[in-house]
């Protein structure tokens, strides 16, 4: 059996990414496909809009065979650590693929590019530097660098953000010396960060979440965007659980944990650097909310997403000494969900796996798994029944004939 | 000037505090009424209905000359640290007498039953542990030894919180060597603990907050057992600030802190001992409200009281090391407010004080005073309002013709 990797986050399954599924299977003439996607804090330090349960369900539905979950120690990190866990997991499941999505959508560039960089490093490390000094971002710093070392060669454009993470991926692999083939599909449409619908049927994560939260619009509109078992998962878990989940209904908790904490302790937070507390505690007592407080310590060198990421890290009291303990790749599989073709490769395949798997969380007695719990007991805390869920879930089984 | 102390919650302030204060003049023959009374957490682990602020114009409307706030190191505490801290703020403003209410009323006895316990003291100690042992509680455990030893003297019975609080206060004022007069009052009527009406004029403060947090009950039902300016205030305090306070409205930030913390984190909370803290953590996963999480943990060695006060520390994340910076006694005086007398009698005294008096908390400069800061930081979470009061609210002056 044949396996092909995707590193996802789902937030929620669109349209865009069941294309990515089709033709990551068609370019990889793969049997099995399997996901490994963050779980419900994400790379960009924001809770996902549902569960991880929900969002492998969708996976589920749309195609994907096996879903692991990506540790929190490596979801919620900077692309290269980020990249790192996702590909870690995916050789150790034994995938012989990796396909990821991309501005460029052409392999040997990315190889070529990850090629160059490695031979530059030295003289680019530095110009990117002095880039970044000049206050302009690490993807458009590395990009400039770049293009001031002539080349033969095509080079993917990293300033795109499908371009800057499928790089990371590549430059994994190559790190852990991973035996998957890389493939590269090009994306249709829809940048990430777009806002507004501009397609008929494709649509960012971004510009779905907004039409979800947004009082004014119906939210029948995005039907069009995702597959209609997403659209229902959707529905269900808003009917369920009350609401989606977005930064501002964990305010009230970043709020009251500044407000307890002193300059000292922040400290250990992981992220909490160069000064950072002491923003933090002053921007809490005035904020009046999540947008508001980030806005109050935002600067050139403290973007959007590096204090958002800092802000999770803080809700999670997730400490330095504890990011310490994991190292550059993951330490276990933990299976979300399986399709029947699932199941025939995970019974033949698991022993052949490179890190333990684990399908029952009591059955894993280990400090390693740690955060993943916190982080979900803290995801839960608007919901007694969510929160149980942790422990209780089983992986899900999903049969085509029955679910939904 | 002659000046009689009294030590005080007002939680909130009713017809039998209005009574304690006209006899505590009348007995110690006094020109002015000095209040030290606790912040916003109170004795028995609880935030105070309303906040400190509206409290003291209580009081100032019912004839108290100047209020000064009992610091969070000894407002949380046992009988023993709140009387020592209470004393020592009266001592240090030269109050003249220190006058409380008991069940009791005969100060003789006090002073008897004082220099009785002083002089059996280890007797006494090996007996109330026994008591203890067997499952009583400290006060009964007191009253039992005390039976145990026979003595032609009139001794109180410290079974009875009043006298059990007075007896405290007698002791502190001994061991402090304070040259303060003590004189007791009997008290009328309403038990400490009545959660039922029993008088036409007089009710427990128990009661009278069970009435305001009813959903049945007109509040119109206290107006008979407290001041007409009491009334006006706790009307207006819900008008501004949205709602009166209770656990309940602390109980999802008390329950995200235990989600986010390590049983060796909250080993480092104040009393939190013996295991309190994997008791707490388990509850924590499985309580819907305040009262399930207590009721929860609640064991004859673990009263409730005992329970709220250590989640009071918990939510204000008090240290262990922070509380053992503090003394047996206060280190400021922290003004809360003043009539046109209390201002003559501070202008005239002030000097002799013996410890340094606090109108504008940004000219304190000490760590002394941050617990009571966090304190009130965490009591304001629910109203940014409140939050800004704690640093721009200036000592209340009250003055007769232009108030409530």
């Amino acid at each position: 059996m044949r396996a092909v990797g995707v590193i996802v986050e789902y937030n929620p399954f669109h349209n865009g990414h069941a294309f990515h599924l089709q033709k990551a299977k068609e370019a990889t003439d793969a049997d099995i496909m399997i996901a490994v996607m963050s779980g419900n804090f994400l790379q960009r330090g924001e809770p996902a809009l549902v569960s991880k349960w929900t969002r492998t369900k969708m996976a589920l539905a749309a195609g994907v065979d096996i879903v692991f979950e990506l540790p929190y120690p490596f979801a919620t990190q900077k692309a290269d650590t980020f990249a790192n866990g996702a590909v870690s997991i995916l050789t150790a499941a034994m995938c012989h693929s990796l396909c990821f999505g991309s501005e460029d959508g052409d392999v040997s560039a990315f190889h070529a590019t990850d090629y160059f960089l490695k031979k530059h490093d030295h003289q680019l490390q530095i110009k990117i530097k002095q880039h970044m000094k000049a206050g302009v971002s690490y993807p458009k710093a590395v990009a400039n660098a770049l293009q001031t070392i002539s080349t033969n060669e095509k080079l993917i454009d990293l300033s795109k953000p499908n371009n800057m993470l499928g790089y990371q991926y590549v430059s994994a692999v190559q790190e852990q010396k991973s035996s998957m083939h890389i493939c590269t599909i090009k994306r249709q449409n829809a940048d990430y960060h777009d806002e507004q619908f501009s397609s008929e049927t494709i649509a960012s994560a971004t510009s779905i979440r907004k039409a979800l939260f947004s009082k004014m619009e119906n939210t029948e509109i995005i039907k069009q965007y995702v597959p209609i078992s997403t659209y229902h998962y959707l529905m269900k878990y808003k009917q369920l659980y009350g609401d989606f989940h977005q930064w501002e209904n964990y305010w009230p908790f970043l709020k009251f944990k500044l407000l307890q904490s002193t300059a000292k302790q922040l400290k250990h937070i992981y992220e909490m650097e160069e000064g950072l507390e002491n923003r933090f505690l002053s921007a809490a007592e005035e904020a009046n909310s999540f947008y508001q407080f980030i806005e109050k310590i935002k600067t050139k060198r403290y973007t959007w997403t590096r204090l958002q990421r800092a802000s999770v890290h803080l809700l999670t009291n997730t400490q330095k000494e504890e990011m310490m303990m994991h190292g550059k790749t993951a330490e276990y599989l933990r299976l979300l969900g399986f399709s029947k073709n699932g199941k025939t490769y995970l019974n033949k395949m698991k022993h052949q796996f490179h890190l333990p798997l684990i399908s029952k969380l009591s059955s894993f007695k280990s400090e390693k798994i740690a955060l993943d719990i916190r982080a979900s007991k803290i995801f839960a805390l608007s919901s007694r029944k969510l929160l149980k869920e942790e422990f209780s879930h089983p992986p899900i089984f999903y049969d085509k004939r029955t679910q939904i």
